[in-house]
């Protein structure tokens, strides 16, 4: 499947070890991830000479293009929450994974949208178990 | 108008005295606040006890009422990232204002939706000026 990663880029960098490992796994898998260098710890780095209006255009192609969304949403950022709602708008299936113990915003933890779906996870390869039961189940059904 | 103030809620709170002088500002002015709670130094003491689902059901139908949303970004926030797409969706005007040197999502800022204005303020009168500009002008042309 072709999937959008979404993790915070601005909003803060603490979980980026977790982004890697779900990139990593979602590529082991054979998804083509359109986002994957949003999980590099080098990403400023890369896109810090980008215009505003160039990513946000060519991000939100890549959410029209996506078959899926798979948002890591432990730490607060304005793009995760402003694509989640773009994806749902466009009947993408969405999936928000947050740390057990993390403050999530109640309009992403009760979103009632069709497609959407938000659990959260204790260890690593809890994560890792629960993108693969959204991709191999929920994801198309949205 | 009937106005949806956005603001960081579980994101964090510090710029809640930025907040408070805008929804006092578009009330002073003859606006309806739908969220004119979202805006006061004990918002946690109430809404601490709503359930998610309750939350999101009575926000997103405050933003289907709404003719314009007004959000202060400079604190990221899943929330209010998902409330700016919902409205822009829903072809409301949406005005973002941040702090001048605030680290604000690309998302928002290149942001090229119909109806869609971002813009910074350097001092509260500023802030305070750029929203009335807003729903004197641009906020008539969704």
């Amino acid at each position: 499947m072709r999937i959008y990663f979404s993790c915070s880029i601005t909003g803060g960098r603490g979980d980026q070890p977790a982004y890697a490992a779900l990139v990593a796994h979602l590529q082991a898998a054979g998804h083509r991830v359109l986002t994957a260098h949003l999980a590099s710890p080098d990403l400023q780095g890369q896109e810090g000479g980008l215009e505003p209006e160039a990513v946000y255009d060519r991000d939100t192609a890549w959410v029209r293009e996506a078959d899926a969304v798979v948002a890591e949403v432990s730490t607060p950022s304005h793009g995760v929450g402003f694509e989640v709602a773009y994806a749902l708008h466009r009947a993408k299936p969405v999936l928000c994974l947050h740390r057990r113990g993390a403050r999530v915003s109640r309009m992403i933890t009760g979103c009632r949208e069709p497609g959407m779906a938000c659990a959260e996870y204790g260890t690593e390869a809890e994560m890792l178990a629960l993108a693969d039961a959204f991709l191999a189940g929920g994801a198309s059904r949205p």
